[in-house]
């Protein structure tokens, strides 16, 4: 085989050799990060459209690539995309058939973008969605606990402190507490919301890029509030994951408490619910069991 | 022996053993919380004054519990309080040591309120300090960034991704991204601060009390602009901490990542700074060595 | 709706209404558990000869059981089995699939043991191997060590304390310390082997059996050099998990050390090593950048 | 000002400025490594042993050090030691006072060996008398699993999974399933102990020494089984630390499942155990509460 340089590869110019197959398989991460695929396309819709807005591309090949990204979002949609591990991502994954489709116009993409602001944004896009969805159930999961605390509200139960009966208190009381706990973490959220909401694209490798950009027109036409004010920070920062991430965890303590409790509560001991047969399992050595499956 | 039952204790009266030593110990945090001093009598001030106001105290009555909190807090602040581990904490030990200065007044301070308020208050009236401390440290260090990359504005040196060099970039780009990171962490401090700015007493034990208190009065005697609305989530929430040490992780995270620099460019091989004498240590065996401690 | 209760589930018997879907998701865990298929049926098999030796089953009931046993290992080897999510885990799509295979007899299999006891047995037998997996892994890599010292035996570098020149090392003295850390893995590994390696099965659901089972024998056929000793215990024990994984977090700490020191060597400041192109990846904005990808 | 350099620091040679006070500050860790002072001396002890077997020291010099060091460890142990946090640590406080009390003698101990080798070696005489420690403790805590097991041989209880009561089980089972637990927990520690149980000294800063030292004599003196084999790995080696502390973790998860099942045996729902008076608190505002304070 003569073909000794990976000339697949975006950045196969220099290399002599091809990439081990062990190198290909611990560098790849289309397995997990194909869930990104809508972001991605979205940011290189905007991308493109701000390039041929700048001049940097004609009309006509901006046509072309929105019509290959539509293209490709509608394939990987329905399970027709075929993905291949040897290009690492789904920026290339996406990149590369993009320009088997159209030709030169889909390498012209990539013009004044790296991937490492490209993962960036997919990233910001991808939790800021997130981050909607998990404000909409936290509110679902609130509004049952005002639902369950007007079911019951003069329903009186002990108070415990110490797992020790100190003074009667409402049950609905007690289930408003959680009212509390889950906005505080929908407050925690939208506050890591306003630093995820924030336009990376621009900061290319990490230098910014020569050419004249438009970040601002990029960062409305994917509804972003502000963009980014260093490019090194823009490439390298990860901390709106970390956040993301400590809030997501105050959350699961607060579903762990209220699970733990309903175990508690389910006990023959305590008794103070029973758990519909369609919430639980049971045993397969003794046929008496219930079990309160909100842990395992 | 007679005294069999822990008549000492503020709850003493159902107890007909006295506390074991090692459990006295065990349970014992006055070793540690000793530092919420500060906190425990400015609550205790503004309770006071509210239960006078509330005339659940004679106003002779207050002012001998603010006199006589004046006076421990001297004592603390000059070191000659002397503190007492089988009174558990600093909340009894401030209690008791009143009680023996001014008698039954100092019994009637506890009036509206429990131990289980009382220490959410002390940890949320310390952890808003920190925070005010903290955003001015952050704040200094930004004006050093700042300072710094004024000073070598026009200096180029590498721009790195993977440790390979990149691309050019200025020192003073690179600086500034640790003003956007150190920005971040002031904002989350901020965003924390919100939740740590809740005035939780008046929840007392977790069931609140039945006497007329006025908690908007002592928020607004504390500065706190919000009061807790359930109350056992007042005395069970720690969210606010939890919150407040994930923003200090970040912080050391971007203080480790700059620390590391400074190790890896005070090397001989990038040689990019000479880290001045007075802030490095050296070798017991090797005299040539000169060592950057921004690490241990 | 006439089918109100769950008759497909091993514990179906008591329940009135069918497991809600959401419940059933939840509780699933198929999508993971079905790595421990081989082991599983390897614990089935070593039961089932237990239980015909003592009597509980017939020879041709036997027969039976490692008949079908053999032949959904080959299915799910070959990617034919066809996995049931409501059947919660792989022991259930196995045993189900069993009974469906060869009627009573398959039923007969679950005697004198619980879900309980076979878990804890499954994941014995599933870390057991991939502790000797580890251990070969781990003494190919020593091996690797050793061949490079030997290779560059002579050859000096500088020696570092706080990354700054201390004295000078020979290369191979320096890469006989990742010998060693390596060999410290393959003892914890070898030592946590000692507790993983006990067989649980007996313990039931927590209690054990009534029934005179052999547990001896089935430790001998699993090649288990020891029985657990008491039954709480046994089903409740995870801590040969908590102390591999412990063993693999150090295990990650040595690699990612060597794989961070290759990266600095391969600066072109330090440029003590060249990595081979076909262990690297390149930039797909900056065509002369080589990046060295032992970490992403 | 004249003295422009430390001279007072062992390292302080090449230095051109004092070392600022907060630099000082930052890496002095005197105020928690002293704990360490009597290992600190017992390897200092043996390592002038061996410098006056090998002839590096006089036998004089040997005798002057042992006093002098005798002296040290009463003074410390009597609190009649002043600390000094400019000289950082244990270790340098003990070898400067030591110079002030015997002159050049003190000043040879530190022939052939580097507070580097010196502080590996203190840290493994600390934990291997503190696992020695944990060791016994657990067996004691045995003890009193085993003998509440027989006192309560026969008694009948609920055996609960998922909290609901399943089979019913004796006491004595249940208390024995924490007999195996700790019993593991111990495993752990003497295996941990064997990695710990490592002479490291003579690998001075990195590089070991040219110097005729008998590593096997300390080895012995200190009773130690075995020596290191690479002298950069003997330095930089933490693992044991890390591997102790995990088995800690795993301890205290036992200890913690056990105060758990305390605290729900305690609640008036279980009332399976009343905890006596002198191990309970009490409530400040509920004067008929007990709490049991396994857990705070």
């Amino acid at each position: 085989m003569t073909e000794k340089n990976d000339i697949d590869k975006p950045w196969g110019g220099r290399f002599t050799e091809k990439t081990a197959a062990s190198a290909e398989t611990f560098t790849a991460s289309i397995h997990f990060d194909v869930r990104l695929y809508r972001h991605d396309i979205a940011g290189s819709r905007a991308h493109a459209k701000m390039l041929a807005k700048q001049g940097l591309l004609s009309e006509a090949e901006k046509e072309q690539i929105l019509q290959g990204l539509a293209e490709i979002e509608t394939e990987i949609k329905t399970g027709r995309f075929e993905f291949r591990p040897e290009l690492e991502d789904i920026h290339m994954n996406i990149e590369k058939t993009l320009v088997e489709k159209i030709g030169e116009a889909g390498e012209k993409l990539h013009t004044g973008r790296s991937r490492n602001d490209q993962v960036a944004l997919d990233m910001r896009l991808y939790l800021r969605e997130e981050c909607a969805r998990l404000l909409e159930l936290l509110s679902e999961l609130q509004k049952g606990f005002v639902g369950l605390a007007r079911q019951y509200l003069y329903a009186i139960m002990p108070g415990y402190t110490h797992l020790q009966r100190a003074q009667p208190v409402l049950l609905s009381h007690h289930l408003l507490a959680y009212y509390e706990m889950f906005g505080r973490d929908k407050e925690r959220l939208a506050d890591c919301l306003k630093r995820i909401n924030v336009m990376p694209l621009g900061a290319a490798a990490l230098a910014g890029t020569g050419l004249p950009i438009d970040r601002e027109f990029v960062a409305r036409e994917l509804d972003f509030p502000a963009i980014s004010t260093n490019s090194m920070d823009a490439v390298s920062d990860r901390d709106f994951m970390v956040e993301f991430l400590a809030a997501c965890s105050l959350i699961q303590v607060h579903l762990s408490r209220f699970s733990e409790e309903l175990v508690l509560w389910a006990s023959q001991e305590f008794s103070f619910v029973e758990i519909a047969d369609r919430f639980c399992t049971g045993s397969s050595i003794m046929p008496q069991k219930k079990n309160p499956d909100t842990r395992n």
